[in-house]
């Protein structure tokens, strides 16, 4: 794994490149690799491999692997399905550090491929060989005029690195760029993932200086651990920005069908993404706007914007853009509001959004933009133009890279239009300022930087370690799986809850009404009575449950009554006798928490609020474990009802302490314990006094 | 008003035009506008107005307004403020038609300018002169070849035609759509609607045979019951695309800052879209967007969307962007699926979305295209070309052209990338083809365009007579007035409801413990007291309030209990007795149902889940009356929480039918008494069996 890492480095900065199926015949993926890496302007030792041709697009050609270069960097394989498992085992005999496979036909076609593809993987693995593929485009790095791809472009020269799972997206994508002017330090299609996936593209990228902003597109993650590792390393140093589509059941379905990969719960991605400060988008050209503001501006010091604008119209839009997004419209401090007063006509608008009016010359933007970037309460500006008959286009654009040159905030413009407009939009994107015809795209853009710097100042969580009896649960789980189950219910789960702290209902066992009596005295009326039998696992149904029960009297007879009816309905059970339990507090509030272990992510924490809210209102928040404190904090005020907790028409707030403690215990217990792949706290009784698990269900692996 | 309606064709197909202020100083708008209706090819009589030169931009001048022709259609006016009025009697005196107002400085500057406008308001409403602006950009006929603008452009004639209360925005929005080369029929900047309004807009440009498309910008409505109207007409004709700015308080602020215009509230405004059909989007870019694929595209029969794309990715982008929307992801049937096989390669998808590959011809495109086409349970196609290396760009776009002509469902086209697909895109554009370097666009017009369709269908709405006794009402309310309050509460408020068949709790007055023994009996037990006296309206605080009283002795003692304890607390009070009344029923749930009168759309009806539902998590549904019974039933399933109604856990559904009753009859009573500003059912009560009004509060205007 280490050597795979390792030979990342001769993947994108190779010395010596060989082809393998390299070819003279236009058209043929073979000769489309070659001539893009004469293209590139390679300045390595290019080797195209064919068994008959001498001479390939002016290169000596090598007829064997065997006679290539021992300890070769990279090897492009373009070669048919069956000629690959040959050519790459031919390879690691002479000691290649890097394989890019474009060759189709494996996982995603049928099972042959399949074996083949793990074999492939299996030699890599062994051979500490980074292979990229197979069933992909190829990579490009123009930080050493590498294009060891079969793409119909090259992209200029840039920071921002793109890596993708799907190929054909790739295509688009360059295109895309290539028209938009859009610069790439690296680019690389990952194809099937075989061995290199998008945790060694983070880490490799996160190092990489040639990169200041990383995208990628995926359908699934194959290396959940090290995705998750990675991505939070590579997220504190710089932004990375991912699409993960497959997010609907269609879409699922579709990124099933097409590679042959199975895309995970889009909860425990969207946890995954919030954990580790990625950035996701839903869509490419929100990646690239992004993208752009990231690459180009600094991160805002808050959510303030200033808008200035030409034009009353677009100034609405945008601050309804920025309402409804997570930034605020920033307030202009009466000092501020003077300044402006003394440089603008009398009919300009002073408070934000300021409206410098429809004959604005650059001077008077100028004056305006100077006034409000010394204002310490805004952290951001977005300059509108709108191509009045008096607008300077040109000298505007002058003015606002002028500002943003003596600025650490960050700006950005938006000009609306296109034909007029166009100078001025391209004269600030080649000026590295973000520029668009609607305000939207800016917003989102900044929201998204905002975001990510909260994030990222928020520094590297702490996780506290909650006590727990590790050695107890450890034989309560053995005792369960002894007895052939599966299923950890009612007083063991209650013991299990106990060992980590996590507060249960007082329960006691009572064998007979004198028992029963005595437990209740010693808990405190009000009391529930339960049926106690290892067969009887639906208890209401043999009337099994009373509630509220509030003298010695009541127990006896209950205890009687329910004890006689179990056993007459159901003869064959063994009647231990009831439980006596602790009725639940007053003022209560039911929670549903609880946690399913993900594949690749593992255990993703659930937190809502219990009854409809859940079921009815999908008001849920999810978390991966483990939790810091400020995770259990941020999970119980991530759900809409969160307002009922903090009680409404005067009621007091629950004690979200004992709640945050439930959870941080919950999680410490699923980290403890890899083999509980469900957790089921439902209900969690809380009041403004104390939280309780008043039930309980744990799911072991089988 | 009928005149100046009449007089919009003189606006529009003006046989003469002066031009008030006509200038040969380049960069006057006095010289612009003559320049621009010269160079836009008009052919009529254009005559400048100016008091000195003899000829302007080589046309004769005329200098007094007085001189020119009677009954003139078109003037427009250029000059300062102070010349504005004056030149406006003079062109009244010489029976002027229709009137732009290009200048500034009016309503949106000070008192002096309001006033101004207002009486010029005055003369045109009096002499039925159609009045455009003030503070405008002035208005642009591509079928009659008028620019009566001092746009900088001139639009390519099209079928969408575009009014907007923005004048700077305007310009931004016709120098994008040059840019983007789409036509206009009609592009009018309404300015400071003084005369000339949105509503007017509509009314004409629904008739007007050249516009295909209607698109509008506002800010705020001024003639909301008109604008109804119209724009329910025109939809039903044309689909009507509308941003309305100025939806988030922010936005709102920097409305009124700067057109003087108050915008309303959101939710009216969201309501009268809603009922009328209207077409909202939130963003210039979906404006265009829609309007495009609304103008090129036949309506989809239904939600089913079928996908072909030659890239695995971007197809699964598709499909989620697709379950995201209104629209499904069609279901392929097992022909249709045949048929794919037999013209599609091996490794094809053959289910939604269809994938044939990255090596796909322009051929294979065109055979599942056709296939697709032709399967009765798809509704709108969407093809999405990657640009791979064996992509037929031109060849594909030919294909889906032709596909198109042959079927009556909708195509969209999505061309990923920007550089080698950029033939293909125009192409297909200029085919009438809707074509986007992302499918998200295109996804987005088909939903509404689908939501649109499901609208008409709908038909013209048939609004009930609710019977209800008007006079009984109107003499109570004039009893409440009579007594100088503004509140309708208790008793009077009851009397109000049953004289409209709304379900109140049953009541009686007793007067004696004996009576109110005597209504128990009547009513039925459990009944509540409360205490009755018009100078105690919070019951509460003399305990005044005592529920679920079981039997004669409780009530006779309560009675006693109520009006001692009242008397005592409240020496000042006249105690009438106590109101006997009907117990809630079971099982019941709590919803509030209630209007307030919007200035502009009038009585804004809303309906949610009481407590919480509303309160915390905001579940309303906002509805403009008169509501017909689709409207009713559609009001209740509006709300997330509907679910709960239907019933969960085995609960029977509440009694939706009663719902439907209370809304149709309040609505009647909002339609029937316009004096009533707001009403307040809270808590209405209802259970599987029926629903009553157990509160209501209703204010009058003062």
């Amino acid at each position: 794994m280490d050597t795979i890492r390792k030979n990342l480095d001769a993947l994108f900065y190779p010395k010596a490149v060989a082809v393998i199926g390299a070819s003279d015949k236009v058209g043929k993926v073979g000769h489309t690799v070659v001539a893009n890496m004469i293209s590139a302007g390679y300045k390595g030792q290019l080797i195209p491999v064919n068994p008959k041709a001498a001479e390939i697009q002016g290169l000596k050609v090598v007829h064997e692997i065997a006679d290539l270069p021992r300890d070769l960097d990279l090897a492009v394989i373009t070669v048919p399905r069956p000629a690959v498992m040959p050519s790459l085992k031919a390879l690691a005999d002479i000691g290649v550090h890097s394989v890019i496979v474009i060759t189709a036909g494996f996982k995603e076609m049928d099972k042959e491929g399949y074996n083949l593809e793990k074999e492939m993987a299996e030699l890599c693995n062994e051979r500490g060989i980074a292979l990229v593929g197979p069933n992909c485009l190829g990579m490009i790095n123009t930080g050493s005029d590498v294009n060891a791809s079969f793409a119909a472009g090259y992209p200029i020269k840039g920071n921002i690195a793109f890596f993708s799972q799907s190929g054909a997206l790739c295509t688009a994508i360059l295109d895309w760029a290539l028209g938009e002017n859009i610069g790439f330090s690296k680019f690389i299609s990952l194809g099937n993932k075989a061995v290199i996936s998008e945790a060694h593209m983070l880490e490799y990228l996160g190092r990489d200086e040639e990169t200041k902003v990383v995208l990628g597109y995926i359908e699934n993650v194959t290396q959940g651990q090290e995705f998750l590792k990675q991505a939070e390393i590579v997220s504190r140093e710089k932004p990375v920005i991912m699409v993960k589509a497959g997010t609907t059941a269609a879409g699922a379905k579709a990124a099933s069908s097409h590679t042959g990969a199975i895309a995970g719960s889009d909860a425990a991605y969207s946890a995954a993404f919030k954990k580790t400060g990625v950035i996701r988008v839903t869509d490419v050209a929100s990646l690239f706007e992004f993208a752009q503001a990231f690459s180009t501006q600094p991160l805002p010091a808050g959510p303030n914007l200033a808008i200035v604008t030409n034009a009353g119209g677009s100034g609405i839009m945008a601050a309804d853009a920025t309402e409804k997004s997570k930034l605020t419209m920033a307030r202009i401090s009466n000092e501020t509001v003077e300044k402006l007063r003394a440089v603008l006509p009398p009919f300009a608008a002073l408070y934000n959004p300021i409206d410098v009016g429809g004959d604005a010359p650059a001077t008077r933007y100028k004056d305006a933009m100077e006034i409000l970037a010394a204002d310490p309460m805004i952290h951001a500006l977005m300059i509108m133009v709108s191509p009045t008959a008096s607008a300077q286009i040109i000298e505007t654009a002058e003015a606002i890279i002028e500002v943003a040159k003596k600025t650490d905030k960050p700006i950005f413009a938006c000009y609306m239009g296109k034909m007029r407009v166009a100078p001025g939009q391209r004269m600030l994107q080649e000026a590295g300022i973000p520029c668009y015809a609607f305000p939207e795209s800016s917003i989102h853009s900044l929201e998204a930087m905002y975001l990510y710097s909260n994030w990222r100042q928020k520094g590297v969580p702490d996780y506290p370690v909650m006590p727990g009896n590790k050695a107890k649960v450890r034989a309560l789980f053995d005792e369960v799986r002894a007895a052939g189950a599966t299923e950890v219910v009612e007083f063991q789960a209650q013991k299990v809850l106990s060992a980590y702290n996590l507060p249960t209902p007082r329960t006691a066992l009572a064998q007979s009404s004198d028992e029963a009596v005595a437990a209740a005295e010693s808990i405190g009326y009000p009391v529930v009575l339960k049926i106690a039998s290892p067969q009887i696992s639906h208890k209401s149904d043999v009337g099994g449950v009373k509630v509220n029960l509030q003298d010695a009297d009541t127990v006896r007879k209950m205890f009687t009554d329910i004890t006689n009816r179990a056993q007459r309905l159901r003869p064959d059970a063994h009647i231990t006798g009831c439980l006596v339990q602790e009725m639940a507090p007053k003022g209560v509030k039911e929670i549903i928490i609880g946690f399913k272990r993900d594949d690749q992510f593992g255990p993703l924490i659930m937190f809502g609020l219990g009854g409809i809210y859940v079921e009815v209102l999908k008001d849920i928040a999810f978390w991966l474990a483990p939790l810091s404190r400020e995770d259990a904090t941020g999970i119980i005020r991530e759900i809409k009802s969160y307002l009922l907790l903090k009680g409404v028409r005067g009621e007091a707030p629950v004690n979200f302490e004992a709640l945050e403690h439930i959870l941080l215990s919950m999680s410490q217990l699923a980290v403890d314990f890899p083999e509980i792949v469900e957790a089921d706290f439902n209900p969690v009784l809380v009041n403004s006094e104390k939280a309780i698990v008043a039930d309980v269900r744990l799911t072991l692996a089988s």
